[in-house]
Order: structure tokens, then C-alpha cells, then sequence
């Protein structure tokens, strides 16, 4: 497992009732609250007597527990028929929501207007998704997921440069095709998994993530010896691992660890978070119309800081050869 | 005059009516149409009657003129006793926007939500603003002038590479003390603009860049000795300047021209949007809550990606002579 940069520790878990979901106490204990909370909401516009909502409450938990057990007892087998509709409903309330995120933005998503397009009852669309960041957070891996299909479904390329170069250009593509499902990932709270669903979160961010550090490390593999891309371009001298402080690689062990990446050299994940908020930086004003409004076109910007990032791979082995080297050798004065 | 990526041709002028204002015929037919259409919705609200609709929006018209009209007369002499009092209400306005913004983000900004806020009939605050954009482009053109500020009262550094460090520090400083100004420039439609307010945005937004230009091209000026700074760094080689394609020149000539930046090298453009767009990654991401999920502190990542701009501005002087030198040479097949 690896990841695109992953929640810390401490994070609570998804609460999402789905066939897949784990049923442990805890985390029934905050479906319970949590659809407890979502039906206060609901009161206020239904005209329900306390007693009925409190049977309502107790139905949708139970419906959770039973559903999940259902899952449990037949896995691997082919799905029933009850399972094939729910899954049907659960596509069909995402597809609305990434419609509202279409038009509005991620603020936009609303359960009560998906509610309504679907003539459910409001309490129904609480047996698919325990709160509105639940359905978000559902989204959230989707986008994931897509991205790192579109990554490891890319065709094979000649070399290992030419490889980087695809994937680089790869998550633009898709971002570009796909703005409102980039957005969701790195635009809003929900996709940060800072505080909510890092259990879901992590394992997905980890596919694409693991993309690009395996194509950063091919090219430093494939350019132990010098050479040279350009007039002027010494193979041996890399901006980023020239910069690289002492003890940095500490810093990134936890990460490392926890991302499933700790076998890789700290100059390769340095490299591969700081193509990420490179990436992001250019995709990010691209979507925002900022790109345009220089008069110099996005796909130019680009693929400067494709090539940058690419001699920076290149040059990587080498540099980190020549720190190792030096960190042998006592100083001079 | 010289700018952060600035609009294409053809975008529209400013359209708020105050002091400072063009009073051109064009001008004031865009300010009669925008007000007319404020209006319309104004009466949905007041129970006005036509007649005395129309008055009001000739009213408004004419106000705007004389207002233009005599700070054309004054220019240069002490404000008059109104001209304070329409400053001070400017003022009280843009603080209650920002406000606003500050709790719910630019989509929050509310002209009826700043008139209920400061006991003012709706029609009055259009004396101020014409619009809704027109005060989030002030907003903007203010926040790219704080910025400025910021960059342009820094300490004087050491030596320039010390000095480059502060222009890079200071724009993320500015940023995360004034994350709803950083956003409303950067994250808004109205920031790119690219639909708005173009004639007042570039100068405005001159000011920042120009700071970062002359920043990265005094390092690379400093830099015509090799040097290292870190055990096998060798100066003469960048990763942006190696990445150059031929012709790259003639796509940034317009940008440049526009901007007032037609003397310095190609590379030191290059360079200095990419470090725009990167800077922006990381600042974004961390307003965002994205890095605080790594585990990797947001501190590390940006003195990582601050050492690598250094490391390719001081290669880019050797590196472009390289170039020019190997352009001269033919090809050996």
C-alpha cells in the first residue's frame, strides 16, 4: 500500500452503512449519532411524532447491521437480487451528486435535492449513505480510483523517461477531462482526509501515488551514467537533491512507511511529492481559467515543468551518490 | 509594468463608478446597463413604482458622473469633506466583503447581506459598487497590492540568493496570514481576469512579479562563477533551462511585452512562472489541509521546493550561454 500523501494518525473512521462497511461497535456507535443527527434535520420538515422517529432510527440501524451481515454471509457469491437494486440506487445517488458538483461545486451537493429528484423519502436515502460527507468521501475514492486507472491503463511506453512523460501528462489529462472529480480530491476539506474516512481514503490515493513513484525511480535507474538531454545539461546535478537538507530522510520515513514506499530513496519521494504540488500548481490555475489569461498556452507551461521534473529524475542516482560519498569524507575545515 | 500572468486582449474594462474612474461614453452605457440591471432586482424587493424606478437609476447615472467629474476638478488638492466621508464608507464596505468571505468564502459575498449590515437602502450601495464583481475586483486589486507590499518591505537580504529565499518565503507568509485574500486571487474567476477588470488586475498584479523577476534574475547574475552548495551540485546545470525546447522565446515574447518584462532572458520568464504555479501548489495544498495529512511538515516540503528555484537560478546563466553557444554549432548528424 501507498499513497498520495495520507491523513496522519488519529483520524476517525468512515461511517458509511454499506455492504462493505465493518460493523464494529464503535462504528455503529457513530452511525447511530450520526444518523441520529441527520434525522433532528429531518423533523423539523416532516411532521412525524418523537415516538414514530424513534422507530425510524432504530429501522435504519438495524437495516445497517442486517445489511452488512447479509454481505458477510455470502461473499464471493453472486449477488442478489436485493444487492443488485441497492447498487443500482447507490449509482444513481452518485451520479446526481456529481451532477449538482457540475454545477455548483462540491457546496452544491445536497442530499435533500438528491432526495427529491429520486421521489425517496428523506429517511430512505440514510440506508445508502449515514451524512452527506459520507456520500462525499464515497466520491472522493471513485475520483481516485478513476485516476489510477487512467495511470495504470496508460499504453507502454519506449523507455523509462518516455514512461514519466505519460504519466505526467496522464494526470492532466484526466484532471482536464474530469475537473469536478479533480476538484472533489484536492479542492475541498473531504478530500484532504484530514478528518473523515483516511481508512478509505489512503488505500485508494495509494494506487496512483505508486504510479508515479515506480516511473520517478525507472528513469534514475535507467540514467546511471551521464547523459545529456540538451546543450548545457550535465546529468550529474539535479536542483532537488542538490537542496536536500542533512536528516531529511527521517522526515519522510513515516510517510514512507505508512505509504508502503519506505524501500524507495528519499531523493525518488521527495522528487514525488514535489511533483505533486508542481502538478497541482499548473492543473490547479489551469482549471481556474489563471493559465489562459497569460496568453501563454497551459500545454507549454506544462511540459517545461515536465521536463524539469524529468531531468531532476535523471539526475537524481547520481547526486545521491556523490552525498552518500561526501557524508563519508570529514570536512575539509 | 510588469505583472503575474495577465488577461488577453479583448476582456472587458472595470465598470465600478468611483472617483478614480474613466468617464468614457462606453464606460458609462456599461455602468447604466449594469445599474439598470441591479436595479430590476432591486424591485422585486421595494414596492417603487416605475416612474420612480427610473429617476432613481438616472439619479444614480448622474451621480457617478459627478463624482468623476469632480475629482477630475480637485486632483492634487486636499479631499473634500464628502470625498472622506465616500472613502470612509468604501472602506466600511470592503470590510464587511471581506468578512463575509472570511466565513463562507468569496461565493458568500453579499451586496443586500452589506447593505441590511450597514442600515443602507439597497439602492445606495450602487453609488460605491456596481455590482457584486465590481467589488470583489477592488477586493482582488487590493490583495494583489497587499501582496506587493509585503514583497517589496522585505528586509534587505545578504546576497541575492538570500534575498530570492525571503521573496519566496514572504509570498507563502503573506498567504497563510491572508488566506481568504490569497484565495479570492488565485481561486476566484474574478482573480484570473480573465472576464473582468483586466485594466485595473495587471498593474495591479505587476507589482508581485516583477519583485520575484528581478529576485531570480539578480541570483543568476551573482551566479556566472560555478559554485555548489551542497556536496555534488554542479552549478552549470538546471533542470528548467536543460528542458528548453527551441523557439520557446517567441511564446513568451507577448506575455513579457505585455508585462514589462521584455529584458530579462527567456529562462528567467520561464523560470519565474513555474515558480509561480509551484509556489501556488504548495500554498494551496497547505490552505487546503492536504500536506498537514502527509505527516511531512508543510515547512519541509516548501524549503525543499524553495532550494530547488535557487539551485536552477543560479544554473540558468551558464546553462542558457550553453545553448546559445551549441545553436551556433551545427549538428554533428
Amino acid at each position: 500500500m501507498s499513497s498520495w500523501p495520507g491523513p496522519g494518525d488519529g483520524v476517525g473512521p468512515a461511517v458509511t452503512c454499506r455492504p462493505e462497511g465493518s460493523t464494529s461497535p464503535g462504528r455503529m456507535t457513530r452511525v447511530v449519532v450520526e444518523q441520529i443527527g441527520a434525522f433532528v434535520v429531518g423533523m423539523i420538515i416532516l411532521p412525524l411524532r418523537r415516538s414514530v422517529a424513534k422507530l425510524v432510527v432504530f429501522t435504519l440501524v438495524m437495516g445497517c447491521y442486517s445489511v452488512n451481515m447479509s454481505s458477510e454471509t455470502t461473499a464471493g457469491a453472486r449477488p442478489t437480487r436485493q444487492q443488485e437494486r441497492r447498487a443500482q440506487t447507490v449509482r444513481e445517488i452518485k451520479g446526481l451528486a456529481m451532477e449538482q458538483i457540475r454545477q455548483g461545486g462540491p457546496d452544491a451537493l445536497s442530499l435533500t435535492g438528491i432526495v427529491r429528484e429520486m421521489s425517496m423519502s428523506p429517511a430512505a436515502v440514510y440506508r445508502y449513505f449515514a451524512n452527506r460527507d459520507a456520500l462525499l468521501a464515497d466520491l472522493v475514492v471513485d475520483a481516485y480510483d478513476e485516476l489510477a486507472d487512467a495511470l495504470e491503463g496508460l499504453d507502454s511506453a519506449e523507455g523509462p523517461e518516455q514512461r514519466l512523460d505519460a504519466v505526467l501528462r496522464g494526470t492532466r489529462g484526466w484532471a482536464l477531462q474530469h475537473p469536478n472529480a479533480y476538484r472533489l480530491i484536492f479542492q475541498t476539506s473531504i478530500g484532504s482526509g484530514a478528518d473523515f474516512a483516511a481508512d478509505r481514503l489512503i488505500p485508494a490515493a495509494s494506487r496512483s501515488m505508486a504510479v508515479l513513484v515506480e516511473a520517478l525511480a525507472a528513469v534514475g535507474e535507467g540514467a546511471e551514467a551521464p547523459r545529456t538531454h540538451k546543450p548545457g545539461a550535465v546529468a550529474d546535478a539535479g536542483a532537488i537533491a542538490a537542496s536536500l537538507p542533512d536528516g531529511i530522510a527521517g522526515v519522510f520515513t513515516p510517510w514512507a512507511e505508512r505509504s508502503g514506499l519506505a524501500g524507495y530513496p528519499t531523493g525518488v519521494l521527495v522528487l514525488a511529492l514535489l511533483t505533486w504540488t508542481r502538478l497541482h500548481g499548473i492543473i490547479s490555475l489551469e482549471l481556474g481559467g489563471h493559465l489562459a489569461a497569460t496568453g501563454i498556452g497551459a500545454d507549454t507551461l506544462f511540459e517545461l515543468e515536465v521536463g524539469a521534473i524529468r531531468a531532476e529524475a535523471v539526475a537524481l542516482p547520481a547526486l545521491l551518490a556523490a552525498a552518500v560519498a561526501a557524508a563519508a569524507v570529514p570536512a575539509a575545515d
